[in-house]
């Protein structure tokens, strides 16, 4: 499966998981929308920094 | 193989490919950077709109 998790990364390098396996992002202004392959979903104000996707990650920063 | 292919958008719907089998994508300001699983980089003045992992999809539009 191709699914990411996706983390909000501080500016020390900390990071925090926000959704495990998601599926779907939609970047709708300075929300990001995710939706897991579990049909989980969520909301935060944040942009998305870097993808790696053969790590399976997505990596976000708060706006 | 968790890549996935990286599409411009145009407001009438169109899709461009961009990019074949993404691993990494950096969002550096104005500007994403891509890297292929066979090394190919590009980088293009665009935002992303969308992610769809499980279909392999990244799809950009020009800023």
């Amino acid at each position: 499966m191709c699914e990411a998790n996706a983390y909000l990364c501080g500016e020390d390098g900390e990071r925090e998981m926000v959704m495990e396996s998601v599926d779907r992002l939609t970047v709708d202004g300075e929300v990001i929308r995710l939706v897991s392959i579990h049909g989980r979903q969520e909301a935060l104000r944040a942009r998305i920094r870097r993808l790696a996707l053969l790590d399976h990650e997505i990596l976000l920063e708060r706006m």
